[in-house]
């Protein structure tokens, strides 16, 4: 008598199927059932304890209504996927729009970002230009074919120009080994590596301008619980190929982390990073910084061009804690410049520390397979009778470019962040910097207020 | 005996979900169960009229398969979305693909647009350059993020390049008031405001160069029944930001409009516009336009830069009249320039009207909430039997450039259009253009043909 | 009896529905259900084997729940599609994402692509550069709207610039007629008109400089089942209209295919193809091109400017052979110039052979619509448990750059490639070229070795 009675389960899952609609008919049919005799006492009673402890089932798959007979859509052959696997897509909206098959074999998600700022400028010496500006306009596809590969192709439109970012294939068939190429971050940075969508400040410390940001390359990343390592090798980026008749440089970067705290809300994150790059025919080089905002193009520190540059080391040291709402999170960067043509070498190093709360009680998020801060989940929504998230935040961030015959300047930054995320999608953020830069014995110390609104579809 | 039957609806109801494929067999399973005496002849009498009476219920939801445990999507928490809710989505395309959850919290469109032109041209004295072109090519995602927010992200590629139009969010909780911010249009111009999608000619009257069309702003807007109202404050547009070292300018623009009529097919709409820019670094300002055609890039009328500019007021007032296939549209809208450095202040005008008719009896459709007119819906499709709609119409628009000393001439156009909407999606139009247009004494009287095929996915 | 059993069907079809979760319970219930003597043995025996032969019904229809009332969302009318046909969508994705209402009226896909490429040259005169980059980095919307109306919209933003590619509307009511118009290839030369997806080494051969590509047109096609022919008029390309003062030449261009042989995995294909074409206002002309490889901006071949060009035919021939996993292809294509002022006319000319061989046995799919090659569908998967295809391959091509006053060079290229498959979407290449060029008595012979990650969604 039990095993029909545990197979007539699938009728119940069947109505389960029906959804909010049978939310009481689901059990009543099974009244019906057993009042017509159709089922007894006995599986009755089971059945009903068998629905109620069960999962919600998967839904019935949608088999592909006979393709429009055009010879430019070949039906897929063998061990091609099957018209009834491609089909049998789970949809789903929380910003970006993300369809996949039942066994997750093919994802695909489309999504985007649009961030809108606006800055006040109380110049000191050089004019910087009040304005507003779209900081990023992207759209983003990403996904998974065939199980194990995964890729993402990210174009930003921000200034009316295009700007593709993260443009990567991926092969993951011997997680938590994945080896990835194209033009992707390397390595090295936890602000850089936190994408801009979750850095805490509208924009990263001044230190920054060292990570060696998105290149051109093919690498390997392994993660475990607590520890991450991520190993490339990398050509030059996008625009450096304007010029097609030079021999690009290359470079190896790697990072490598440990969190002796992984918990829920707790978090201690260490990690060093190391960089060597061999410039190519093109040996100039050249940093500079904005006061952590974009809506200016004035860079109070600037080491100007530099030749005749062999290489490039950096190293860099960061830590995280997490504790509940609070978290600190710091910075110390150092870059080396080896020069040929009798020029001395040169060494120039910043650093950046923050504190932020969130008044509200959230928690920074980390991502442990790729050892840095994620989306913040508010714990109430505008839209739903919340009120968001707040987040205050603190940062102090110095950056040295002087060293030898180059006088790139010095400066020192303070700044006041405030957070509101009203719901996960969306963020407004106000900073207020102080900035106090110093170069060619001329001070010019700006203060700056900058506003922010973003949507992040994914 | 009621209360049982009542409850196997959810049985047929499961069965409606199979759908057209069970278009008789629904049916034919209360026979097969009144024969096999599983239900009663009256059971089955009545079921059979419920069934008959009942909307067809809404589909099984479908429940996210578990997702691929990766850190980079965290499980939301607490307030946040849950795996059911967004993944209960109904995705529809009648152009555009688009997903919706039940609850309408989340949508998310993504559509596009493609416009392509040929002219040729009976120049005058100027040659205007026979030629095609590609006049939009847009991508655009839409949608709405928890109830309460809504955002675009438009992109056009025209010309190969980038141009970023609709980029917004905008804060909808407590409608009819809704809160903007962005690129998006200044609330100026009936004409300016309607899509290109749907204006009647292929380019806009002459009169449009004084709209101020989209920049970076905040804003606010309200409708209701019969009247709409809108105000903002905007900064400069995108390719505004080249020099970041100068202030932007802004500027305060606001729309009211009201319908005393507002009907099915009838109209009677009214506006005024208004809005004070005063310049920033860059007071240097420029009005030329083209002859009501975009394929050639010369412009017959033309203010060369107009310098030390130090604020434009610009005022329009506008009427439309929908009654049935007809429809009358006007709009007369004037420029004032204060200079300074003792440059006496300026004044430029122009106007526009026009007719159309649809041969084929459909109706010019009015969007109340944003007080312009949207998408023509043919009464006849070509692809399911019918021809579509036509359309012919007529306009004549004038524009003023002189003033002082200022010579950039006058110009005044008329244009026979003809419009065929074979589907929704779908348009071909035709328009003669005869300018007539003098400047700097000279007389330059070009004729124009030009025709354009376009998709709109939405 | 048979009559309500066979209407059983629908229960069955229903259970169907529940899909794979139901693996094994959709024939069970069967079982319970003659168990219960609910049907009887025969009953069961026949449902059972009509369930072991049926298609896999059709999904339940999912009634779009009822719209947010916006106004900027008009409900359609009367011949428009209604709600319930629009949300009765299908969605898929083997790679793209694809949404297409049950009857395929409106089809949605939206796809991409990224090609990813490194080359390390042996330079022998002039430098190459050593280097990578995004060889293709495009985002496709296409579709059909109301049956008989397909479209597509293709954007490269490969070296952070826009290059519109497919941007077209093709009407299709009298298949197999096809009316298109917009930027699409012109048809001419078997190895241009196959997607840079599908070619079989990294770049087409040195005579792909002769073939016209995506120019602004309109056109119609008709095919058969062994034949097809393509006749359209062309204006000028998007990048032509930078000075729009110029009268735009246009051409007309013709192919026509013949495929004696047409079998599963068995072809014969012989091609023709001719454009004349007129210049316009601009009547300077260039014909250059590349060593096979794209990386490098140098050309070794180049006719510099090729002034008062009056009009260019070109006429090209072309075969292709496929027998199982072996596959041959050729062309030939000649480019006759007639100058005006007394200048000569000109002729070069060029060709291509190559050979392909599945080790794996795949065969090389053919596009009967289009008389084109399209994806190779790998017999084996890497991501299921397979090695995916591999295929080695052969080509010689020579190219003739000199004529009369024009010494634009001769190059004459052998390149050996080798291509992994490890699914249908992903493909991996390596090409070793060795060029053999002499151009102004200078030789220059390179060896190119260069691979490419490849990833299509479609």
């Amino acid at each position: 008598m039990k095993t029909p009675l545990l197979k007539l389960t699938s009728l119940v899952m069947l109505l389960v199927l029906a959804g909010p609609a049978f939310a009481q008919e689901e059990e009543d049919l099974l009244d019906i059932l057993v009042k017509k005799k159709v089922i007894t006492q006995e599986e009755y009673d089971q059945l009903r304890r068998q629905y109620q402890k069960r999962p919600v089932p998967l839904p019935a798959p949608e088999p592909a209504a006979p393709p429009k007979p055009t010879t430019t859509e070949p039906a897929p052959e063998t061990t091609a996927v099957t018209a009834e696997e491609a089909s049998d897509v789970t949809v789903i909206t929380q910003g970006a729009l993300r369809g996949r098959t039942r066994d997750s074999a093919f994802i695909f998600q489309l999504g985007g970002r649009l961030l809108i700022d606006g800055a006040v400028y109380d110049s000191d010496v050089q004019s910087l230009g009040n304005g507003a500006e779209i900081r990023s306009a992207r759209i983003t596809l990403e996904g998974t074919v065939w199980n194990v590969w995964d890729y993402e192709l990210e174009v930003d439109f921000a200034e009316n120009a295009v700007d593709i970012k993260d443009a990567w294939l991926e092969y993951r068939e011997f997680e938590p080994i994945a080896i990835q190429t194209g033009n992707y971050k390397e390595p090295f940075s936890l602000e850089e590596i936190t994408s801009s969508k979750y850095i805490t400040f509208m924009e990263r410390a001044l230190p920054n301008l060292f990570a060696p940001s998105r290149n051109l390359g093919v690498g390997v990343r392994i993660w475990r619980e607590q520890w991450t390592g991520q190993l490339g090798v990398f050509g030059e980026g996008l625009d450096a190929n304007e010029d097609r008749e030079e021999d690009q440089g290359f470079g190896v970067t790697g990072r490598f982390t440990y969190a002796p705290i992984l918990e829920e809300e707790r978090l201690i994150h260490l990690g060093a990073a190391g960089s060597y790059r061999r410039t190519g025919d093109n040996d100039v080089l050249r940093f500079r910084s904005r006061p952590e905002s974009h809506v200016t193009n004035v860079r109070l520190v600037d080491t100007g061009d530099i030749v005749d540059v062999e290489d490039i080391a950096r190293a860099g040291a960061e830590a995280a804690v997490v504790w509940g709402p609070f978290s600190l999170q710091g910075e110390y960067i150092r870059t080396h410049l080896d020069r040929d043509s009798g020029f001395s070498d040169l060494a120039f190093d910043g650093y950046y520390v923050y504190g932020s709360w969130f008044l509200t009680g959230e928690s920074r998020p980390y991502d442990d397979e790729k050892a840095r801060f994620q989306a913040v989940l508010p714990k109430s929504i505008v839209g739903r009778g919340g009120y968001g998230a707040w987040e205050v935040a603190l940062r102090y961030s110095g950056l040295d470019l002087e060293d030898e015959d180059i006088q790139g300047g010095e400066e020192d930054n303070l700044t006041v962040g405030l957070n509101w995320y009203p719901t996960r999608n969306i963020r407004f953020m106000a900073n207020y910097i102080h900035a106090d830069s110093e170069r060619l014995g001329m001070e010019d110390d700006p203060h700056v207020f900058q506003i922010r609104s973003q949507i992040v579809l994914e």
